[in-house]
């Protein structure tokens, strides 16, 4: 049973996507000021990385019709790279037009779950992303193309998503010219093992291009299939602040895996984030206060910090 | 990074610690008629390993004075192994009289925490152990002398316990006389790079005589904590039903990782534990009827399991 330790990567960059996969699932509309505060603290707490917004129509998400402008004010800020999601190529050329960093156009694996959410197949949106890739280069644009493989371990709608399937989108999206792709655990049913067996198959594909893994903890798993992930050499990790987002199918529990447990979770191994832990804590007390009424989820908030880390420098084990 | 996906158990054994972990650490006091409902379910649902008390004064631990009686009780159920806590020599006399099928002795690690808990060094401790195999051999008793290395990981007292210690210590049990040897997350302070680290350098000394993890949930590590000494040939694993336990030192958390989340975790990954889950959780539900005001802890109850599974037969992966 027994194999060498991997090594660790001695760096990872952790995307807040908080205020869109977050924000978009739950009932309070943060008014526009809050998503700068939000925006200019995770900034000053270190964060390099933001998922600010969507661009789809306000009818169907008013509460992220501020994308454009948050966008503009994220690029603001040093050293910040600023995604924003796409469906379609409409959404790109708004992305493009905005001057994102980065577009993420997800695609979900399973053919069920992709018909209900987006009314295409998943072949369809192969052929979105080559439309979206021409346009980008036709723009002469440095936006980054990124594709979320979603419901990569399985599906509410289908249950069981093969793995093939999985790989055969993957090869096909890199061949549409998406630049990076990532796996997402979009209902909370991947297991360590199988992060562990679907990221490697991915990755002698994709190579680092299979590089950022999305993971929720509706099951307790999240941080378990984080740590999975990164065993394959994944060095970029999707998280939500208060761990929001929820789960639709399962009204307590969590969705997305809370930042400040991954960042908690990085301290713990050594492994640099450049985000203060503490920062990030204030920021999340910050949160609930916007939030007054939903739930935040997570872990490491009901018993801080571990005196080990406490005793050392932050992030010393890193250098 | 990368480095080649090990190969899995085909099964795991997991011990439920609940009736003397779980327990001793909280108010209510479970009358014995429950303490045996519970061990007949336990059995039913495929539980084969318990701890069932400890032997210890009862003026200080008066809720798991009904230890004799249990043993016998569980020595009872066909398959079953019967394991008690036992501090001292005089702890371990009445478990060989009582014909337990395992003693375990806790040793902290830590200096400070030793000291604490039972006012011995950790190599008093060692001198101890020595006695109890002695005690043991001339009895001609069959009892596995079990040694839980605990605060493995670090201590909420002296802060950063040394791998050197651990390993040093590991060494001396198994010198002393013990059989098998674990090492415990006492406190909540392990990560899974640490788990697999220690792990792997214990069984570099101990080999498979290594082959307990007992962790705690306190900061949302548990299941990743199992699942990198899993990676690491461990197969054993302590766990409470409900995660019940708590952690004395954050209100509000979890202690134990519970037994319900172990069990969806392994099955999950297509290795055999014996145990229904659905069991369990009608088990996870009595308990919450008998513990009515304490808190029960968890994931996996919140969204139950994944419609993959559903769709699965039980344990068939495991085959």
């Amino acid at each position: 049973m027994h194999h060498p330790s991997p090594s660790y990567p001695s760096r990872v960059q952790l995307r807040e996507v908080g205020l869109r996969d977050g924000l978009q699932s739950i009932a309070t509309q943060l008014p526009t000021e809050h998503k700068r505060a939000w925006i200019r603290a995770a900034h000053a707490a270190g964060q390099r990385e933001l998922e600010v917004g969507s661009f789809v129509p306000a009818r169907l998400l008013p509460q992220l019709a501020d994308t454009a402008e948050l966008v503009a004010f994220a690029r603001s800020l040093p050293g910040m790279v600023t995604s924003v999601l796409v469906p379609n190529l409409k959404g790109a050329q708004a992305a493009i037009a905005a001057q994102a960093d980065s577009l993420l156009v997800p695609l979900s694996v399973s053919h069920a779950h992709s018909l209900a959410n987006v009314r295409k197949t998943p072949d369809d949106m192969v052929a979105e992303i080559a439309r979206i890739r021409a346009e980008r280069d036709a723009a002469g644009s440095k936006t980054r193309i990124e594709v979320g493989l979603s419901t990569a371990f399985g599906c509410t709608l289908q249950g069981v998503v093969d793995l093939s399937e999985v790989l055969r989108l993957l090869q096909a999206v890199l061949d549409a010219g998406a630049d990076t792709v990532g796996l997402a655990d979009t209902v909370g049913y991947a297991d360590p093992r199988m992060v562990r067996e679907r990221f490697e198959a991915g990755r002698r594909i994709a190579g680092d291009r299979l590089d950022c893994g999305h993971f929720h903890d509706t099951r307790g798993l999240g941080q378990a299939n984080v740590f999975a992930a990164l065993e394959t050499g994944v060095t970029r990790f999707d998280a939500c602040l208060g761990g929001i987002g929820g789960c639709p199918h399962a009204p307590g529990a969590s969705g997305n895996v809370a930042m400040e447990d991954l960042v908690y979770l990085m301290r713990s191994m050594g492994i640099a984030t450049g985000i203060d832990f503490d920062a990030v804590m204030a920021l999340r007390g910050q949160l609930a206060s916007w939030l007054r009424g939903e739930i935040l989820h997570g872990s490491i908030w009901k018993a801080g910090l571990p005196k080990t880390l406490l005793q050392a420098p932050a992030e010393a084990a890193a250098a």
